[in-house]
């Protein structure tokens, strides 16, 4: 079914310990929506600046997302930033960021995106998740990523956020930040007394913990041995986790199984994405790909 | 079958955000013998000082261990650590550490332990390890830990040692430090080239990574909300795995996925004793708690 996703589309560079790419396509939009389209069709809603070369909307082109709520703003500059890991690929410092057409108002949702009944919304203040939301009356999940900086200086809209929404994604430190707790079982089961039905933590290498109404779920993270680029992990996790969500395969999907072997699906499309800069290793690949590595992961955390 | 593992008896003083404990009988090989007591029986091959009370001797034979390589030294001193933890409950500061006993020569094995078929090599200098090594003809599953002290001091030593036993069991860092790979799925394989047929990698908090010569296990931790005292964490998940692979409940000990179950009753048992100080929480628990939490635990990472 229409899944919604709105969030940055940037042009990226990137260095890692053993490469460099750069004005590569990145964003959290972009890496979600690629993901998604594994499982579902996608819709996306996002702005560039007129700098934002022809080749990258092809290649979000090749993944089959509906682009018709992508404005390329005359006058305007793309979102950029520019990022280095450190040897354990998972820390990283951000050499430069320009937010551009990011701090100028939101993108328009086209009328015909409206009737989306799964929306993911992508980490941006909660004021503006709040108002995007209300533009979706047939909405039956919606899932939103925050960040610290909003839980620092948003905290009362991002919890009036929290009451309207089904589910919330967030990191470790983000959900320390947002409840005190360090212990992430306790701080998980805070923020769903806030409101959402569940919350992921991710923990970026080390998987993620799911604490839903009905349940706990914890996945380690698929065991790569081959990371080239760690961007755009969390969202192509996400993405993957939605679309699978808003997918045929799924009959309930506010079901505490369902979320789970969500979570595993984005596990694996997360997985794909580290292999190659950008989208590109996403390029390559089909959701039978997608399904023969779920099954070896299985295979991983199988213990009976 | 008869299991023995050799390592620190001590007394433990342990800080931690919201509690502390003095004097509490602790040492690697206390917690890996309570841990492994639920599944075969354990001999224990250690020594202590003559201030060594009563009442800790008393503790260790609740658990049903077989004491009679327990050496009490007459003009020695047991080992004593105290630590404190920080709030997050798994970094922590040695505030002081006397060796005492543990600087001595070694204990002896007792003639009747010499059959034993199982054998842990608690962590200790590689050239000891191997020593004890050779005093178990019959031996049919070694498994040893190690730590970066011997890595850094003992590297010929320990590259011996591994070309002589069927496991290692490090944490992360050492993997990283032994092999000069971050990535643990990269340094875990090349640990297994070194010699033994499989690896644990333990991460703490975030579970552990199996590479075996048949293939990889990954196991997120047990989502414990309840964390009193981490001691003993590494060395309960040790004695709950190398317990069930003696068990027998367990006809082929080198196998795959044998070994998998063995990790996920060693994150079991650890996550009981973590409940409390010392080896309280394990005094109040029996094999069919154990049991019954690794049903509850197969349910958070099933996603099928």
């Amino acid at each position: 079914m229409s899944l919604i996703v709105t969030g940055s589309i940037g042009i990226d560079t990137v260095i890692t310990p053993t490469g460099r790419a750069d004005d590569i396509l990145g964003g959290s939009c972009t890496y979600f929506a690629a993901a998604a389209s594994f499982f579902t069709p996608v819709r996306v809603v996002g702005a560039v600046g007129e700098d934002f070369p022809d080749e990258h909307v092809k290649l979000m082109d090749k993944f089959g997302v509906d682009l018709s709520g992508l404005e390329r703003r005359a006058g305007s500059k793309t979102f950029r930033w520019t990022g280095e890991y450190h040897e354990n690929m998972n820390d990283r410092d951000t050499l430069d960021v320009q937010q551009n057409v990011l701090a100028e108002p939101l993108p328009k949702v086209p009328d015909n995106f409206r009737d989306s009944k799964f929306v993911f919304l992508a980490n941006t203040h909660p004021a503006g998740q709040m108002e995007l939301l209300e533009q979706f009356p047939d909405a039956e999940l919606v899932v939103a990523d925050t960040m610290d900086l909003w839980i620092n200086t948003a905290l009362e809209e991002l919890k009036a956020l929290m009451k309207r929404i089904d589910g919330l994604v967030l990191n470790d430190s983000e959900a320390k930040l947002l409840t005190g707790e360090s212990n992430m079982v306790v701080a998980s089961g805070k923020i769903v007394e806030m409101g959402p039905r569940f919350v992921v933590i991710k923990k970026g290498e080390h998987g993620c913990l799911l604490n839903h109404t009905d349940g706990i779920g914890v996945l380690h993270a698929y065991p790569a041995a081959n990371v080239v680029d760690p961007t755009g992990a969390g969202d192509s996790f996400a993405g993957g986790m939605m679309g699978y969500l808003a997918s045929d395969d799924v009959k309930d999907h506010l079901d505490l199984a369902a979320i789970k072997r969500a979570l595993a699906y984005g596990t694996i499309v997360a997985s794909f994405n580290i292999e190659s800069f950008s989208l590109k290793r996403l390029t390559e690949i089909s959701r039978h790909d997608i399904d023969q590595r779920l099954e070896e992961y299985a295979d991983c955390v199988r213990f009976d």
